[in-house]
């Protein structure tokens, strides 16, 4: 289930969520969040980055949580990185 | 830097850091932090995920960081993750 202010990273490259993101705050949501799972939790981390650095003190991160979940039958790790618009 | 109570995240297997993490505290260290930098970031929540497993209630999450730094001339994501010892 994805929530609305929610951005599931997967095989996209880092700018198209990036971009997803900004659209977002541009719509006037106020918090997004970055969700990953394997692989992709990295990439959750660069997008932030690449937030950061594009926003600089316009964005606060609000949270980061961890920890694993079932897809079927097995476990996968998950990283959530809440982003709040501070503009 | 690597500080004492540090767990730099690289190429070993999970179950290698996990038991690294498990010796400290029975050595006595009440926060142990994994470290991982770019494509290892992924690894360090499946270590703490491994460890949330092993030990449960007797850890707790104390706060998760992330970010970029340099590496030389080049970017990369960091993540810590600082545990803490429950028992």
């Amino acid at each position: 289930m994805v929530e609305p202010n929610t951005v599931v990273i997967g095989r996209k490259s880092v700018s198209n969520y990036v971009l997803a993101v900004i659209v977002m705050f541009n719509q006037g949501i106020d918090e997004v969040e970055l969700k990953a799972r394997g692989e992709a939790i990295n990439k959750a981390v660069e997008v932030y980055n690449a937030l950061r650095d594009r926003l600089g003190d316009s964005i606060e991160l609000a949270g980061v949580e961890i920890g694993s979940e079932y897809s079927g039958t097995r476990r996968v790790s998950y990283i959530r990185i809440k982003i709040r618009r501070a503009f």
